[in-house]
């Protein structure tokens, strides 16, 4: 944010165009490119930089490496009613990822709920995109995915788990829906970047140095140090984070037979995955309910905003904006950007113009 | 933990023999007495201390002014294969609780999965006690409940959530299972108390006061103020706790139809309900999910053994005790508990005598 005199604005559509492009040039057909772009564009359009195309050139180094399937084949490996488990054939998160989440939304429309346990897929992008896709069917969706090792258990003085997030999301009846989506961190590692750039000091409480000590350097974070889980420490709470990210973990990964803890597969082209591999790929968890299965949907919803309401009314503390609801942030940049373009740093342009190099398709 | 010395040690089948006698004097069926005492047991027994019969005194005083429903008639409201939502006709939590997790044990057994939203239901004891009830059938289980309003919306000046807790637990083969039970608020409101009667002060990001300053004061957070959620502030990234804290209170009590947020009822004889009431008593949420269903039951339990083992070899931070799996504590307050007996304080023991003198039933 801080360096947005530096960003350069382009149109929504120009960055999907561009990521589909990508895509389909490594051999992913063409429905599936378009909805691999659509979920990074979700994250450009909503101010989650962190996980738009500002990862494409990650995806792209993958794929050109053959390192990623670019036409996989998903297998069901176990199935019931209103659950399976599916092999993601290695293919891209991005694709992987919605397929799945149609799977789970399907079953809760014909039994009320559905939950699916993924294993052998990739980075899926922002772990809200698949909630969001259950909205438009009156339906609770939620999502979780592990990750690349970052993350210390409580207590613990080095890198055994991933920010592991959990998204999901309630529908509004005239209020937009209630969008929840967070990492089970401190804070994500892009805010250790973003300090370590601009070489200032962190709050006490985002990480932890190589032996464990509390340290308010990005650098020391960096050499071997970890992020902490939510809450921090004892007085914090910190082990309520490591909970969490547990939690994600098993649901994700030990539940679908992908890697988990420490043996995550790391979204990088120069990290090799860990010597010893406990499944296949990482692992994702969508789940769908079906409101009408609960209550009915309209005096669902209408409670919903009426839930908005009395927050929004909640005395603020002051100097604060006071209470927003979950999904405001991205509402207010999708409404910002949508105007204006969406702003991309020198870093992400530049990375873009790599692929461009080595594949020809023009960026801008 | 403090008042150690002072604490009078008592037989885990007298306190259950007591208090299983206190709900059948106010006229709860036997067999649902016995399972209501169980689950208060289970809180003593595992060291939750705030969530055993330290807690009598208030059912007693609820089912004594016929605020609470000693003969409920469960209603199915909806149901779908694998949904239900149950209508706990303002009974015991303790006794509309088990029943509402085995219906969803049942539906996971049938169908993969089962979710179970409750409305018109009252406290119900600790929320590790229901996904422990699924271990037995290699299911994996979670519980959700909202409470009587403590904690402030992240950036709110003033109680508007409960402190929501969260729970879900994960069988292993060789080893003891994972149970997850936590609130989603910084810290319990017991430790407030307990700061407060001990005059002392407490860290900075687990309260404030009624102004929504950040206070160390208990009498501060007594006197009109709130308790943060789970990361307290920005840095902390309390947004995070406020997301999981209304995840909590929409699966339990929108998605079911009772009071949520800050109209949730409150437990305790002297607080009145708020004059706007938005549904039915407090709400539950429960989940069952049927390993069988998404993997080999036996290969996912020595996952999870691996996962155990992993963790605890995690290079442990200097002057702590390392990594703790969930579940560890509470399963070592068992060990001792069932050969030193349950540890009761003062306060505790004489709020029994009161019970102990209105019913007639011996305590001790």
């Amino acid at each position: 944010m801080r360096k947005k005199k530096n960003n350069i604005h382009f149109s929504a559509t120009q960055l999907r165009e561009f990521s589909t492009r990508t895509f389909t040039y490594f051999g992913v057909p063409y429905d599936e490119a378009v909805l691999a772009a659509d979920v990074l564009a979700y994250s450009d359009e909503h101010g989650i930089d962190s996980h738009g195309i500002a990862r494409l050139k990650t995806y792209f180094d993958l794929l050109r490496a053959k390192k990623i399937n670019p036409r996989p084949e998903l297998r069901m490996l176990r199935e019931r009613a209103s659950v399976a488990t599916i092999d993601g054939d290695n293919g891209l998160g991005l694709v992987v990822g919605p397929k799945c989440m149609e799977i789970a939304i399907q079953k809760a429309r014909l039994h009320g709920s559905g939950w699916v346990s993924v294993c052998n897929t990739n980075h899926y992008g922002a772990a809200g995109y698949y909630p969001v896709m259950a909205l438009k069917d009156d339906i609770i969706g939620l999502s979780m995915t592990n990750t690349t090792k970052g993350v210390a258990p409580f207590n613990g003085a080095e890198k055994m788990l991933g920010t592991n997030p959990i998204a999901i999301a309630f529908p509004g009846l005239k209020e937009p829906p209630v969008v929840i989506d967070f990492a089970s961190s401190a804070v994500a590692y892009g805010k250790v970047e973003i300090a370590g750039r601009m070489a200032e000091e962190m709050p006490l409480g985002w990480c932890i140095d190589k032996q464990g000590n509390p340290t308010t350097s990005p650098t020391d974070m960096m050499q071997g140090g970890a992020l902490l889980p939510l809450g921090a420490d004892k007085n914090g709470s910190g082990h309520k984070g490591y909970c969490l990210a547990a939690m994600v973990d098993m649901l994700s990964a030990v539940l679908s037979g992908a890697n988990w803890g420490p043996f995550t597969v790391p979204f990088a082209i120069d990290s090799a995955p860990t010597e010893r591999q406990v499944g296949k790929g990482i692992g994702h968890f969508f789940g769908a309910m079906d409101i009408d299965g609960f209550r009915d949907v309209n005096e669902f919803k209408s409670n919903i905003d009426d839930w908005i309401h009395t927050m929004r009314n909640t005395a603020p503390i002051p100097g604060t904006g006071g209470v927003l609801i979950p999904g405001d942030p991205e509402r207010e940049a999708y409404t910002l950007r949508m105007k204006e373009g969406i702003p991309l740093h020198p870093e992400v342009v530049s990375s873009l113009k790599t692929i461009e190099e080595y594949t020809g398709i023009k960026f801008d």
